[in-house]
C-alpha cells in the first residue's frame, strides 16, 4: 500500500476545514436555507486524535482510534463565535463530547485541541451523548446530556437493556466541566432533558421526556416539564406532560425537546424532534412550536407537520432516516442558526431568522389530524390563491 | 420499448467484467485500501443465467430468471486465481452458490459456466447461504454454510419461523460437491460455523455461533468452538463460547466468525461480524481479533471497535446498514484481500497485508468499554502526538 505522507493527510484535512459553505440553490421553502456541505463530519476530527503520528511507533501510519460519526451537537454563541459541543462517536461506539468552533457558524468549524473530559459520578457512565447547552441567567453554562448505563436489572444474557438518565454538568468556558449529580424525576428513565434559560417564579425549569424503558417511551405521553430549586442536586418532584404525542402525526411514537427555547416577542420558540415508526424502523424529524412567555409550558402555536426532514444525502447514515436537533443559536440582527444532525452521522446547519420562525409557527395551520380535514386546509389555501390571481388580473385589466 | 440486441447486452456485460478497479483515493485509514467499484454485482451474473436468448421462445427478450443480489462470498486461492463462492440470490429470494474467478483478486471477476449444484440431505434445504471455504490440511476443501428450513414447530399461520443449521459439503475443485450430514451441536440452532484450517490435537476444530432462535442469538453469548473427530458425520458434543458479545460494543446483539482464520507469526488472524441494534434495525460491521497459535480459542489481541463499517454506497441495499465478511485470501508477499459484502447486495474487496492487520490487531487499543476511559485513550494518543510535534520543533530549532 503506498503510504501517503502525514503532510498530505494534513493538507487534505486543512482544505476540508477551510472549504466555504454555500446555500443549496436547489432548495426553497422560505422558512430556512439549507447548505450544500455538512458542517462537521468525522473527517473534520483532527488527525492527532486518530493517528499515532510517530513513525517509530506507527511505521505503517495506521489509524489507531477511528471515529465513526460527529452528530447531535449542542450549540452556543460565546465571544462572537459559534461553539458546538459535538457528540463524537469512536469506532468502538462510545460517544464523547468535543467542542468545534466557527466564526461564521456555517463553515470553518474546527475542533479544539482536546476533547472534553467529562467527569463521572460515583456510577460510571457507559456512554454520554446529545448535550443541550443552556446559558442560564444564573451565570453558568449548563450541559444536560444523556448518560447511559447497563440496566442493573437486565438478565446476564440480555446485553442490550440499558438505562438512560439525565447527566448534568456546568462550566464557564466549555473547557472545565463540573459534573453535578444526575437529575432525579418520578420517571424510571429520562432522555432529552433541557434546562430553560431563565428562572420561572424563582425556580429552574426543566423540560423532560419521561419514558418507561430505554427505547420505549411507553406511557410517557410527550415532552414534560417540572421545576427544581438547586441544579447542584437537581430533583424534579412533579413532572407534567404538556407537549403531547399524537396518533398519526410526526410525533406518534416519541418526541423530545431539542435546544433550549429562545425568547421572542411573541413567545418562546422551541425546536423538538418527533418520531414515528415505519417498515424501515423509526423516522426522526424536527418540528417547532411556541409557548407562552410567562408560562413556557403553555403551547400557543403548533404548526402542523415537520420543520426539517432528512433530504438527499441526509437520509442515509449509521442510523438512517433521522434528523435530530439539539442546538440553535441566535446571532446579531435576529439571524437564527439551526444545528441539526442527519442519520447519527454528521452535522448540518439551516439558516433562518427569529422573524421567519415566528411567522412559520403562527402562520402554518395546525395539524388537521385526518386526511379530509387536511384536504380542506389545502383547498382553502388553493382557493385563496385562485381568488388572488383573479383579483390581480382584474386590477391589471 | 426499444429492444436492445443481445449483442449490445453482451458487450455491456463484457465491459463491466473487464472494467479495471481503482483504489478509492478519498479514503485513508492506513489499515486497508477501499476500491471504487464493487467486484461482483448482480449485473456480473451471465446473461445466459437470466435471459432465454432464443428469439423464438423469447421474442421480446425478457429476463426470465432475474437475480437480486450477489453477496456474502467465501473465498479461496487455487491455481493462482482467486475463487469466490458467491451467494447468488434470485428474485424469488432463494439463494444458491456460484463460483466467480479472478486473476487479480480485485477486478475481472467472472462467473463459471454454471452455478454450483449443492446436493441436499434427506431433509431438503429451503435456502442455503454464506459459505465459508476452508482448505483443510486433510486435503479436502470444505464448504460450511447455513441451511435454512421452516421451523417444524411453527404454527400454520406463522410463515416466518425458521431453523438455521450448519450444512457441510466437501470438494476438490469447487465443481463437484459431496454433501455431508449437517453439523450436530448442543445448540438448538447454528449459524456462521467455520472450520479451522488445521487439526488441533488431532481433531477438527469448528467455530460455532450457538443461538436460541432463528434471528435471536438469545443466550448464545458469542462465538464458540468445539472439536469433532469426523467431518463425514460431524458432531460437536461440547461447545464453549470464547469470543463474547458485550454491552454497548459493536457486537452487543450478535457476533459470528467470518472467514477461516489465517496463520501469522504472532497468532491466528480472525475476521468476524458484530451486530448492534439501532432505531433503523440491526447494524452489521466487520471486526478483527487474533488468537493463540497453539490454542486458537484464546484471544490474544482484540482491537476496539469495527474494522469495516458500511460507507457511502455500501450503506444501502436489499438489507441496509450491513457489512458482512466471510472470505479472505492471503496472496503472494503477504498481501491480504478481505472480501466483504455490503447490505446483502454486492461484493467488495479491501486490500491490506498480513503485516498491517497484525499491526492493527496489536496496535489498536482494546475497547475502553465506557466513555470516560475511551476519552483517556484518545487523550493519551493526542498528547503523545503533541509531545512529538514539540520535539520535532525543538530538533529543528
Amino acid at each position: 500500500m503506498p503510504k501517503p505522507s502525514i503532510k498530505a493527510l494534513q493538507t487534505a484535512h486543512e482544505k476540508l476545514i477551510k472549504a466555504r459553505n454555500k446555500v443549496d440553490p436547489r432548495f426553497h421553502n422560505g422558512i430556512y436555507e439549507r447548505f450544500v456541505n455538512p458542517i462537521v463530519t468525522r473527517d473534520h476530527v483532527p488527525l492527532e486524535w486518530r493517528y499515532d503520528l510517530n513513525p517509530k511507533t506507527n511505521p505503517l501510519l495506521l489509524e489507531r482510534l477511528g471515529v465513526g460519526g460527529t452528530y447531535n451537537a449542542g450549540a452556543i454563541e460565546m465571544g462572537g463565535k459559534v461553539l458546538m459541543v459535538v457528540r463524537v462517536e469512536g469506532n468502538d461506539r462510545k460517544s464523547f463530547f468535543a467542542v468545534a468552533e466557527s466564526t461564521s457558524g456555517i463553515d470553518g468549524f474546527r475542533f479544539w485541541d482536546e476533547p472534553v473530559v467529562m467527569p463521572e459520578t460515583e456510577r460510571p457512565d457507559t456512554n454520554v451523548y446529545d448535550m443541550r447547552l443552556t446559558k442560564h441567567e444564573d451565570g453558568w453554562i449548563y450541559g444536560l446530556f444523556c448518560t447511559e448505563r447497563r440496566d442493573p436489572a437486565a438478565k446476564p444474557t440480555d446485553l442490550s437493556s440499558a438505562e438512560a438518565q439525565c447527566g448534568i454538568a456546568r462550566t464557564r468556558d466549555l473547557k472545565t466541566w463540573e459534573r453535578l449529580p444526575d437529575l432525579k424525576t418520578p420517571s424510571p428513565q429520562q432522555r432529552n432533558v433541557v434546562l430553560h434559560p431563565e428562572f420561572v417564579n424563582g425556580k429552574y425549569m426543566l423540560y423532560t421526556r419521561p419514558q418507561d424503558g430505554f427505547i420505549d417511551a411507553g406511557s410517557g405521553g410527550g415532552i414534560g416539564y417540572g421545576f427544581c430549586d438547586d441544579m447542584t442536586k437537581a430533583v424534579v418532584a412533579d413532572e407534567k406532560v404538556f407537549e403531547l404525542r399524537a396518533y398519526h402525526t410526526i410525533k406518534e411514537v416519541k418526541n423530545g425537546q431539542g435546544a433550549p427555547p429562545i425568547r421572542t416577542k411573541r413567545g418562546w420558540l422551541h425546536v423538538a424532534h418527533g418520531v414515528r415508526g415505519c417498515a424501515a424502523g423509526l423516522r426522526y424529524v424536527a418540528y417547532a412550536f411556541m409557548t407562552d412567555l410567562e408560562k413556557p409550558w403553555q403551547v400557543i402555536a403548533a404548526p402542523g407537520g415537520h420543520l426539517i426532514a432528512p433530504l438527499k444525502e441526509e437520509r442515509v447514515g449509521d442510523v438512517s432516516n433521522v434528523v435530530f436537533i439539539n442546538g440553535m443559536v441566535e446571532r446579531k440582527g435576529g439571524e437564527l442558526l439551526l444545528y441539526y444532525a442527519s442519520s447519527d452521522t454528521r452535522m448540518h446547519v439551516a439558516r433562518t431568522s427569529i422573524e421567519r420562525m415566528v411567522d412559520y409557527c403562527f402562520g402554518t395551520p395546525a395539524d388537521g389530524m385526518r386526511s379530509y380535514a387536511c384536504v380542506q386546509q389545502r383547498l382553502e389555501l388553493i382557493r385563496r390563491n385562485k381568488a388572488l390571481k383573479a383579483k390581480t388580473k382584474t386590477a391589471k385589466g
